[in-house]
C-alpha cells in the first residue's frame, strides 16, 4: 500500500471505530460517518505525504505504523480547518459536492422551518469540525509515541494550530480591505500555507526520528519556500486560472476582495485610472466577467502578474536549493524537488 | 493564593505572552486579548476546582503548579466551549455582556455594511473558540507533566473532549422536538454536564497522582450523582426561578423547546389537554408571560415538577454517599459534601 493509501486506511478505520463506539453508547453516530464521509471525498493529502516524507528523509523506515498514524492526524486536523472555513465563508459546495453545513441543513429539513434548518445545519457543522479538531489530536495522542517523540509532536503541532489560525485570522481581517501593504499578504501566506501545509507537516515527521538540525533546518528552508510558491501559484491560477483545467472558479478571490499578493502590487504600481478599477471592481461581490477582464487587465498591465509569476520561479528554485547538501536520501530529494517544480510549472 | 486566584493568575499570564509573541511578530495580538477578556470577566470556575479537588483527594501537594496549569486548562475549554455554544445558539449576551461574536460585529463594523460586519464577527468569534481550544491543550501539555501523567491526562481530556461535543450535538438535535423520551435528555445531562463538568475534571486531578481505583470509582460515582443533581437543578431554576436571584432568564427553555428531563415528563404524564398545550407552548420562539405560566402549571400539574425536585434530592444523597468510605482527607470530603447540598438547596 503506498503512503496516501495507508494514510486513508488509519483514518477510515479510526471513524469506524468511533462510529461503532458512538452506536454502542447511543450517541449520534452521525458524527464520525460524516467526518468518514468528509475526508473520504477526496484531497490530494499534502500534508500527510509531507509529514511522511519528513520522516524518511531523517530516514524513518517505510510503513511505519506510527508515522502514518501521526501523518494522518493531519488530514483529520484539516478537514477540521476546511469545514470551519466553509463555516466562515458561507459556502455552499466544497470539491464539487455539498459543504457539511448545506447536507446538514438538507438532512434535517423535515419538520422544520428553512432558517431554523439553516441554523441547525450550521451549528451541527461547527460541532463536527470540533470535533475533528478533537479527534485529530487523539490520533496523535494514540500513535504509541515515546515520551520524547510525543512532547516533540505536541509542541510541533501547537505551534502549527497557532501559526494557521493566526493566518485564518489575518485573512477575514485584510479581505475585502485590499491595499498597497505587501506585508499583510505575505504574513498570511506564511502562516496559513508555507508553515501550515508545508513547513510543519514536514517537520513533524522528521522530528519523530530526532533529525539534527543540519537536516530539520534544509527541510524548514525548502518548507517555506515551497509553501510560498504553492500558495502564491494557487493566487495566480485563482484569477488567471481556466476553471475546466483547475476544477477551481478564477474569480472568487477577486469577488471577495482577497488581500492577495497581487492584489496588493498591482495597487502599488498602479496609475490613477488603474487604481479607480482595482477599487470599483476588487470586492464587488456582484462581479461580472467584464469586471473581471478589467481586473486582469489592471493586474497585467502593472506588472503585477509578472512580478508574482518571477517569485513563485524563485521561490522553487530556492526550495530546491535549499535541499543541496543537506543529508537526506536521494529518492526523499527527488520527491520533494519533483513537488516544487510542479509548482513552478502549473502556473505556466 | 486561593485556588481560583492561582487559577486565574495562570490563565492570565498565559494569555499574556501569547499576546506579547503575536505582536512581537506582528500577528494580531486582538486573539489572545479577546480570550483574556473573556475569561477575565468572570464564571465559578467549577472545572478546575474540581480538578484541584480530585488532585488533593488523592494527597496531591496544595499549590503544585502542574496541577494548577491543569486545572487552568480545563477553564480555557471551558472559554472554548461557551464561545462556539454562543455561536449556535446565536446569543448577544453573556454574562450582561456582549458575546464575542457580537462585540467583534461592532468593533470591526467601521467601513463595513451590517451584513459583512456581523459576517466577520460571527467568523472571528469562531476562530477565536478554535484558538481557545487549542491552546488549552497547549497549556496541559506545556504543565511539565511526566510522561505517565501527560499520558494518562490526554486520554482523559480527549473522553471528555469527545463526550461533550456528543452531548452538545444530541441537545442540537433534540431541541425544538421535545417529547415523552426520558432517555435523551438524560444522555444529555449525562455528556454535557455530568461527565463533562464533574466526572472528567475530579478524575483528571486524581489521576494525576496514579490514585488507586477506590478513590476514583468513588469520585465517578460522586461526579455523576452530582452533575446530573447540578443539570437537573439549573433545568428547574431556568423555568421557576426567579431571574432577580439567578441572574438568568426563566423562560429561554421554554421558549427554545429543550428537550429537558422536566418537558419529557410532562409528556409522558400529560393528559390530552395538557399535552395540546405543551404541544402548543413549548418551542413558541414568541412565547409570552402569559405561556409561560401556563407551561409552569402543565409541568407542576403533571407532577414534572416534583419528580425532577425529587430526583435532584435523591442525586445529591446518592453524591455524598458515594463518598462514604471512600480514602480521601476530611477537608477534600467536606468541600465535595457541601458542593452536593448546594445543588439540593438552590432549587428549594
Amino acid at each position: 500500500m503506498d503512503d496516501v493509501g495507508a494514510v486513508e486506511a488509519v483514518l477510515l478505520e479510526f471513524l469506524r471505530e468511533k462510529t461503532a463506539a458512538a452506536l454502542a453508547e447511543g450517541l449520534p453516530g452521525e458524527v464520525p460517518g460524516l467526518l468518514g464521509d468528509f475526508v473520504g471525498a477526496g484531497g490530494k493529502r499534502v500534508r500527510p505525504l509531507l509529514c511522511l516524507l519528513g520522516w524518511r528523509a531523517a530516514r524513518g523506515p517505510g510503513g511505519d505504523p506510527r508515522a502514518i498514524r501521526v501523518a494522518a492526524s493531519l488530514e483529520l486536523f484539516h478537514a477540521f480547518a476546511l469545514i470551519h472555513d466553509d463555516l466562515m465563508d458561507h459556502s455552499d459546495t466544497r470539491r464539487g459536492r455539498p459543504t457539511l453545513q448545506h447536507f446538514l441543513t438538507v438532512r434535517h429539513q423535515v419538520g422544520r422551518t428553512h432558517t431554523a434548518a439553516a441554523r441547525l445545519g450550521a451549528a451541527a457543522a461547527l460541532l463536527a469540525g470540533d470535533v475533528a479538531l478533537a479527534w485529530s489530536a487523539e490520533l496523535l495522542h494514540t500513535a504509541g509515541l515515546t515520551h520524547a517523540q510525543l512532547a516533540t509532536a505536541l509542541g510541533r503541532t501547537d505551534a502549527m494550530r497557532t501559526q494557521v489560525m493566526y493566518g485564518q485570522y489575518l485573512d477575514l481581517l485584510s479581505t475585502g480591505r485590499p491595499g498597497p501593504d505587501t506585508g499583510i499578504p505575505w504574513k498570511v501566506i506564511r502562516c496559513k500555507t508555507a508553515g501550515y501545509t508545508f513547513v510543519h507537516p514536514l517537520l513533524l515527521g522528521a522530528e519523530l526520528t530526532g533529525a539534527g538540525s543540519a537536516l530539520t533546518d534544509a527541510l524548514a528552508e525548502y518548507g517555506w519556500a515551497a509553501g510560498e510558491a504553492f500558495q502564491l501559484g494557487d493566487d495566480l491560477l485563482g484569477v488567471f486560472g481556466r476553471p475546466d483545467e483547475t476544477g477551481k472558479p478564477n474569480g472568487d478571490d477577486l469577488r471577495e476582495g482577497k488581500h492577495t499578493l497581487l492584489a496588493a502590487l498591482a495597487y502599488e504600481r498602479a496609475d490613477a485610472v488603474q487604481r479607480a478599477a482595482l477599487d470599483r471592481h476588487l470586492g464587488d461581490a456582484g462581479l461580472d466577467e467584464e469586471g473581471a477582464c478589467r481586473l486582469r487587465e489592471v493586474l497585467t498591465a502593472t506588472g503585477a502578474h509578472d512580478a508574482v509569476r518571477r517569485t513563485v520561479r524563485e521561490r522553487c528554485r530556492a526550495a530546491v536549493q535549499a535541499l543541496e547538501g543537506a543529508p537526506l536520501p536521494e529518492a526523499v530529494r527527488r520527491a520533494l524537488t519533483d513537488l516544487a517544480a510542479a509548482q513552478d510549472s502549473r502556473t505556466g
